[in-house]
């Protein structure tokens, strides 16, 4: 890393800005943070669109003024969550696009307000939501041996990083997670790492 | 890289293996093909599951015979396409992820089909594909200068190699794409190279 991170945009129920938490603190780097309501739209607010045209959480600041979207490239960004062995670090990312790619993207606030625009009613949206996670956490569980402490090997990587905040996400939309028995033993392991813990929604001072 | 691909599993409108397809082609690496007709459900075939446990195309198999997945996984794995500057690497990143995980996904084929058994119309159900394509196509058109010949510099970048095949599908959606005229002149540009022509879905066997 070149450019020190100092602000993070963020959201206390953003998985992609609950990775960046976690991923900062187990960097140890403290940054300032601002606190956009989804729901009311702040994320759509033309200054804001400035900064991320995506009008998503997270964007992180920099000492120099530059601004980093999307979670995965601000986690790259941080270095030392993949690991060097060439076809490891491709499991790692596989494993973490499963989470970032095909699953949180898929049951995230605007698509589930662009099916609720169409007309579904709210209990088929939340099924549509709870689905989507059980997919994608059910190839997640295939794609782990569950024999080391963290996905893969001793400690956490970007993997975990993703894995965390997605499980929190799928037991908020009624997900059985009790069927992932390897994932939910990385999950214990990784709480009892501050950064992990001090990381989630209920502990964001914008929880509500 | 350290391992040779050798086979890859695709579908020529997938437009992950799309992408693949272009990396391999600009990195020169030819490797055998299997095409699964994903309307059919090949992708979820029990010995499919074993490579591959999401059921998505592309799979890569190296000679060693270990198995790569996820699009950005396989590009990341083959090395080259993104730059080494860190923030520059970081914006490239981004835009490929605005694509790759923002977009794409939630336009694909698993999800058309969830809404369909929700009872969705089918006319919905293309305004749906439509309108993520369009979303995500315009903040990527707000991502780039314009001024280069790729979207970032002058040569291609994972960041190109997730655009031309999301051109293809906001196409296919009907989407207006006269409207980014950044990306049309980035797209022109790619289109010289064979490796992007070439990869076209029209042009693979399996094309229908």
């Amino acid at each position: 890393m070149t450019v020190t991170p100092v602000h993070l945009y963020g959201f206390f129920r953003s998985a992609a800005a609950f990775r960046v938490r976690i991923a900062l603190k187990l960097k140890g780097i403290e940054v300032t943070h601002s606190y956009l309501a989804l729901r009311k739209g702040e994320q759509r607010d033309p200054a804001y669109l400035k900064l991320n045209p995506q009008g998503l959480v997270p964007a992180l600041i920099l000492s120099n003024g530059e601004v980093l979207t999307q979670s995965l490239a601000i986690i790259d960004y941080l270095g030392g969550f993949l690991p060097r062995d060439k076809v490891k670090r491709a499991k790692v990312l596989a494993f973490s696009l499963a989470i970032a790619a095909d699953t949180h993207p898929i049951q995230n606030l605007g698509v589930l307000e662009r099916l609720r625009k169409m007309g579904v009613e709210e209990d088929k949206v939340t099924d549509f939501a709870r689905e989507v996670n059980v997919t994608g956490l059910s190839a997640c569980e295939n794609m782990i041996d569950g024999k080391t402490k963290f996905c893969f090997g001793n400690k956490p990587s970007m993997a975990d990083i993703c894995l965390i905040p997605q499980l929190y996400n799928a037991r908020r939309f009624g997900a059985d997670v009790s069927q992932w028995t390897k994932l939910l033993k990385v999950e214990a392991n990784a709480l009892q790492f501050k950064a992990f813990a001090d990381s989630q929604p209920q502990n964001q001072p914008d929880a509500v």
